[in-house]
């Protein structure tokens, strides 16, 4: 047994009860971009939120366990992913790649920006010639240093 | 000769010339984003915007024809990017391309973000902590239609 | 359970009871093309239709669910597809596709066509020499713009 | 020498000096579809064809028997194309290759949809709603054989 | 279920049994060639040649309806063979494929040989320092046209 | 230098002076198979056979030096070939690997079909439906031992 | 079921019985290296050894019938090794392998050393300063014929 | 300027010069396979077998530094490797790898045999059926250890 | 059964008892390093560790046994690690491989450190601006010899 | 030109005036992991450090200016590094990367150990049994957020 099994279960719940994330996410308390992410086998809970989500999930106490270890993260199947909602992402970093990182070393100098100490916040953006989705991303600048 | 001589020129100059994207973008008139990327060979000028930037990288009269031209995009060597900056960007969508797929269908239903009618802003965001990177995406929602 | 385990019924379902696609395809009341790919779990039904299509292939109310949520897209199994019906299309690809981007260049100016607001037709063309496959595909056309 | 040398400098005059592909098909007298393949060093041009290539791009002789000898094929440098317009037919291919698959077996048996014995045509579908790529197919049925 | 399925009784049936391919295609009434690609998932039987191949190997109703459907092709699980008597053809290919490609065309000018309209011939070819394997391939040319 | 320069110019010289290999091996005095795959840059040619060759291309004493050298093998760019007419080959490795397998284990028992003592004739089969490609392979079966 | 049950089921008997390679060779009355080979996998065995091998391990009548039929050959999971020892063998093709072309063109000329009419043997070198593993591999040279 | 071009070099003096790997070895004192190895870029000389290497190719005092520094190892183009030759080599290591690691572990306990730590012998084997080609290679056994 | 199985055993166990590999080690008595290798199936153990490890884990006779044999080594699925602390590992060879590469060969001449002959510690070093993770590798120097 | 071409020039620099990369950072002023690493093309210099760098290899204004820009990371040719030297590292990643995963995440919880604010000291440990290679990393712990 493995986290890839209960995060089966979670999906396989919220399909059969109808469930949405934003709920599951209000219920924990917290943004429903990261439950959604945890939910989805790539974060750590503690046992109070394992006890939420595996109350509204159905989860056994050792399914509770196994949201609480440290998962192996990644979500995709494949290298460059198939899917074309999440391909368009990769189609940004493969074009806006070289963009990010000639404006943010201009700003910030030899460094990255931290997908670890990183948030983010997706809305619904209306616009009469069609809404539009936003996504605001927020990384910790970490400068390499000189040693 | 093609575009990517073009871009290496441009490269080039910057980087012997000491220029600043934002400089550049505000000669051009629109966002640092969308100039950089276009600088970069990613993008499409017109007659105008490739003779500004010409002039300002010291561009033959052909050099600008290139520039007008629609280029063959994609701005990194390998799938997996090799740089660390590019690679924390292809990480968040392994680690949040399943997150990202949820909500938008969640909030919008069976369809993607556009990654062509797509505008990027990219800000320093001061914080006491250490200042962060913060990028907002704006893309169309394009739904899938029956037929 | 995921909605891999549906389509596997249904074509298993098709096979057995000898069912055309066409067929399935009336009954819904949308074209073939869409249908297929519906069935195939790269599209997304109504519960109207995901009752119909439940019903002609004995399709339980849990599959049903999965009929109706957003699926992870992609049906080959390779990068480069190994079958020689499908591997022609991806050589039409390979070999027209320069030729693609320069005429839809050429005529529209930056940018591409939709794969997401697009429709398909596929057609007999009946022929004294032998009879011809034809397609016609139709995608809205997005230009890329300045910001 | 080889033919890529002669694309490139067809690519490079035909950027210089502005010319459009549909021009160079009228004069060449085909299809724009074809001439521009064979520009770009899919097709096999004959002798009258490579003159008229030749004359319109400032082609030598030499430059012009590399135009009639058959080329090694395919025009795209790595096996999932990363330009966004190419992607979007590999995508079509990704999506929709089972549904292509099942609806030619469903009305022809098993075979192919040659891709050599095959024309395409593209236009500009006029829409209201924004203007769409139009592209028809037409490729020979082979069916496989027992023997 | 699915043809790798009955692909799979088939062989298991075969080996328990000592069967030989050429005594199917006996009873089938064509060639080993094509038997045995039908027989191992890469060609699609008729009713009364998928009743011949069911009485053999024993398969049930529904196994038969499989072999009359035609299957995704493709016969290798890498795409570089690892299985020795395999891949000395694909170094056949590797080897002399430009070869191949050089002298179709001097003999047929610009096109393929069909890999559909094609049949095959193996047989042992006595010789006193060793006997020899001697296959005869037969494809249709297929020339590339203009239009 | 290398091999590879001298493969090039062979290939340059045979354009530009509109030569065939049928001829280029009559005046070697060996098949047109071998010929055609020495000139390609696959096959090791002994000083005689090198001057013949070097005459009719033009090449210097250097040149031909390489010619007698044993090449690096393999003649194709990527490990699945993009030409159509190669990837046709490639394909029957694909759909029938597993026939060839199955029909010369048959015969012969454990062991390959040599591609070193291997020679192979390709010809024109005239047929009233469109001529043919005729291809007859003849290997060497060296049998696996116990030891 | 298929040749890779069956060699699960003697490494699995081979760990909980504490069998060596060594002693089956010993009553199979062939070479350790041989026999380990067939055993995992990689060669085909007459009925008298099957028989052997059969009684050793636990075998059923069938899973013997099996250890008769030519395996599908290649006991790697990956292209590349990642285990460490296996590992060091594709590191000296990697290092060595340019060397090995050299040296056995010089003695040979142009052809292969077989690896079907090949024997290989395993030993214990003992070496004050630290035990060596000795290999000896012998395989038959096979010349490329002119033809 | 790089090893790799020391390396051309040298390969071109020998094929202009007709040298042989094994005078060349006689001449630096050492075995024709390390010696081999190193003028290919492999191995690291000193600066008097570098001298030696120099005068029999031609060298220029710049070429013999560039010999005595460590390369970057690894002489094959692709992963897998296309030249018949040195493929054999890959597919011993592809079906007798998990042999290899049998045997060794059976005799001498984890670990690996030392591919650093390690010497080589390739010698014509005459046969009365066609001479052979022997290797012996012997490495030194590397214990892991516990800590 | 293989030694995967008893790996996620362990695993399980582990994740259910709420164990810690400081105290797996403390009972087996060495490193929480070798010891965690060890139970992710990297290591072999001794009868005394394996009943250690199984009384802890609550494996049978038969789990012990098979870890007491040397794994297939290699704890990643794909080549490159998508986990994105394993990634950070990855990322410091691809930086930094060259480096390593030069002061090693610096410091000691051609040759490896070994990672067979190799052990490692890894701590907790507090820092006032955060906790770092400190690792101290420690590998035998293992030099090329000419031979 | 680009940074590339700097780092050639100082590797070729170094090599032909024998200098140590122990006294490069000693002028400098900085460790010789970071120089190194930095004058191979991985790190961004300072206006005075490019100075010094520039004045030790013989490097215009304009190579300085080069090394002040922030460059494309990655200094490997391949995602498995070939060279043995870098390979172990590789393998040390991959046999202990889920050891390294356990044990951080034991002591830290969710988080990486980061490679950007991160250090690395290289030493000999002099050993009777053979010096060793001491390499001590370390890195800032950064935990995983929830937001």
């Amino acid at each position: 047994m493995s986290r890839i099994d209960v995060t089966e279960k979670i999906i396989t719940a919220k399909v059969l009860q109808g469930l949405k994330w934003a709920d599951v996410a209000d219920r924990v308390g917290l943004s429903k971009e990261w439950v959604t992410a945890a939910c989805l086998g790539q974060m750590t809970l503690t046992a109070e939120q394992a006890a939420i989500v595996g109350e509204i999930f159905g989860l056994s106490a050792e399914d509770q366990k196994w949201l609480q270890v440290v998962p192996y993260k990644g979500s995709l199947p494949t290298a460059v992913p198939t899917d074309p909602l999440i391909y368009r992402f990769y189609e940004l970093v493969n074009v806006y790649g070289s963009t990010f990182k000639e404006l943010i070393h201009e700003e910030f100098g030899d460094g990255i920006m931290s997908a670890i100490d990183f948030k983010m916040d997706l809305q619904r953006e209306p616009d009469p010639k069609g809404d539009r989705v936003s996504i605001t991303m927020s990384g910790k600048f970490l400068p390499y240093k000189t040693y």
